[in-house]
């Protein structure tokens, strides 16, 4: 830290990715990438735009927000397109928090919640998850704030049901909600549903999952218009061209590719359900997942020596040095060959240490 | 703006891009986009990363990183890579302006200076530049707080010689001077090889211009290392993976085809020289530039008019609506082809208004 850092960052302390390693190609089962090459037609109009990029990106974004929208049911005025799911987040945190108003979210979620509380000097509020990891909204109901929630919950999997989704936000209209459904395609109802009949709702989303463009960077946020003109104001403040002209050509051709999306998240949702089997016949404690990845421990093994003896054997998934789930696994589940893998390597792990 | 939005943002005044108007094909020579294509190279590479989207981007930016160390005669831990230089402009805002320290720029320069202050809540003084839109580098120096300065400056296209930004950088190492070189490929000295001997420089660069990457989103900033950690703390808590795989690839692509990049900039000064030597024939007052712009006006007829009267004939060019440089126009430098019908255009009008 240089001397000239401002007084506001001392105690910042960044988010951590997922490692990335590049001494050895690994199985990567640790950042929830989709083990599918994204849409062919994603592809080819991201190469076409390519030739294009000495001409700024349209900031409006206009073919993709159109084309999401129309994707999801709503207008194109209830949606921004972001740089990732992250800077919709970001821009909800800077929107509608503030000294007087915390940020709440669960203990166990999403990491990078309480960064973006402290990276914009507010307070925030963390809420314990019950002991099956479940999230109780009678908890968030009694707080004041604005409420983060992922849906379905990382790293451990749960979703929650609209139902509850709804009974939070009409709980209080006088305060924002925003659930972030970057794992929603692998399970679950999406809250858009509900933006037409909410003014406190927004909903973030993300192509880097489902839709198999981690490396874009896109995202976006659907909410009621008045909600959209606010983060476009912090939109235009910061980063007008936010969206690069590959990966918005790149989502448009995403969008487009219905099939091989559909057909890729139940090809996940099936790799899944297998490794949950058989994660279950290794004894294995297995939290039910409505995402592209399971959470789980052993009675046999802790979760950080299993994390290291997969390392070892060239299988990454992540590991969380925090008390409440040190002793569980984030496996992101790959394609059938790597679960596969995945699950011989476990059972060798659990012969070596018999 | 919704009820809901924080009271810090009530007064702000996002920042605004030059129009990409979709209605009609315009000669743009309003946004200081490179008239020609990426590099091959790039374009070959970008194509390639989109295959591997599902991938998340490398969060350091390895491979372009050091490349962009190695040609600029830097270290790695010298260079942060971003997405656009206007991220690394909103980084240094964040990382090293409060309420404490003022931002101080000039009256007359990148417009988005003003909306990043804004944005980050930070005070901000505005020093008038003299007369012949020159900066006086003693007006900065009798001033606390972090400078911003944009060399060569926009809309002006004035270079202001290293030894001056030596001066400034200097006076006082104890507050930051960031130098903003969007167009420092255009002519000027860059001051990265002063950033070896002060610990309080920082300097941004972009590939918008001078690369043809402006749809890209790719800039940098070069400084002593540990500024670059502050900056680095910053990313990792808003924006981690912040330059795409395609966007890095492509920037791989365009620092290893040096050719093409040099024979770009001598064809941009050959046509900048060109057009400003018919505009002077034309009675034009011309701003010296060292830019892939001009900054001219006509004794007779006023900015405004002539700039709406090109656009009527098909040719954007960008008018600021601010009293002081009201009589101006900003010209992007484009193609020669674009340049002579550029000329031949503001002949008519003139002959018109006769």
């Amino acid at each position: 830290m240089s001397k000239f850092f401002s007084n506001k960052y001392k105690n910042l302390t960044p988010y951590v990715p997922g490692e990335q390693p590049k001494e050895r190609e690994y199985i990567k089962l640790n950042t929830n990438e989709s083990p599918f090459p994204p849409s062919d037609s994603a592809i080819r109009i991201a190469s076409e735009c390519a030739k294009k990029l000495y001409l700024y990106p349209d900031p409006d974004v206009k073919e993709l927000t159109e084309l999401t929208a129309k994707t999801l049911g709503v207008k194109k005025e209830n949606v921004i397109m972001t740089n990732g799911s992250d800077e919709a987040l970001n821009f909800a945190f800077m929107a509608y928090c503030d000294k007087d108003t915390p940020a709440v979210f669960p203990d166990i979620s999403y990491g990078f919640y309480k960064v973006f509380a402290e990276i914009n000097s507010v307070p925030y509020v963390e809420i314990p998850l019950k002991d099956d990891f479940s999230i109780d909204v009678d908890d968030y109901i009694k707080e004041n704030g604005t409420v983060f929630i992922a849906n379905p919950n990382a790293p451990t999997g749960i979703y929650l049901s609209l139902c509850e989704i709804e009974r939070l936000v009409s709980s209080n209209p006088n305060r924002i909600v925003v659930v972030d459904e970057a794992y929603i395609d692998f399970g679950g109802e999406s809250a858009v549903k509900l933006v037409d009949k909410y003014d406190n709702l927004i909903v973030t989303q993300t192509f880097s999952k489902s839709r198999s463009m981690a490396g874009a960077r896109l995202g976006f946020a659907v909410a009621k218009e008045q909600i959209i003109n606010d983060l476009m104001g912090i939109k235009y403040s910061t980063n007008p061209y936010n969206v690069n002209s590959m990966t918005a050509g790149a989502g448009v051709g995403a969008l487009k590719d219905k099939e091989y999306f559909e057909q890729n998240c139940k090809k996940i949702i099936q790799n899944r359900e297998w490794t949950e089997t058989e994660l279950k016949k290794l004894g294995f404690s297995v939290v039910p997942s409505s995402t592209n990845f399971i959470f789980a421990k052993s009675p046999d093994i802790d979760g950080k020596t299993l994390y290291l003896k997969l390392k070892e054997k060239g299988i990454l998934v992540r590991h969380f040095d925090k008390e409440k789930i040190k002793e569980y696994n984030r496996i992101t589940v790959g394609s059938f060959e790597q679960m596969q893998t995945f699950i011989q390597t476990v059972k060798s792990i659990l012969e070596e240490i018999k």
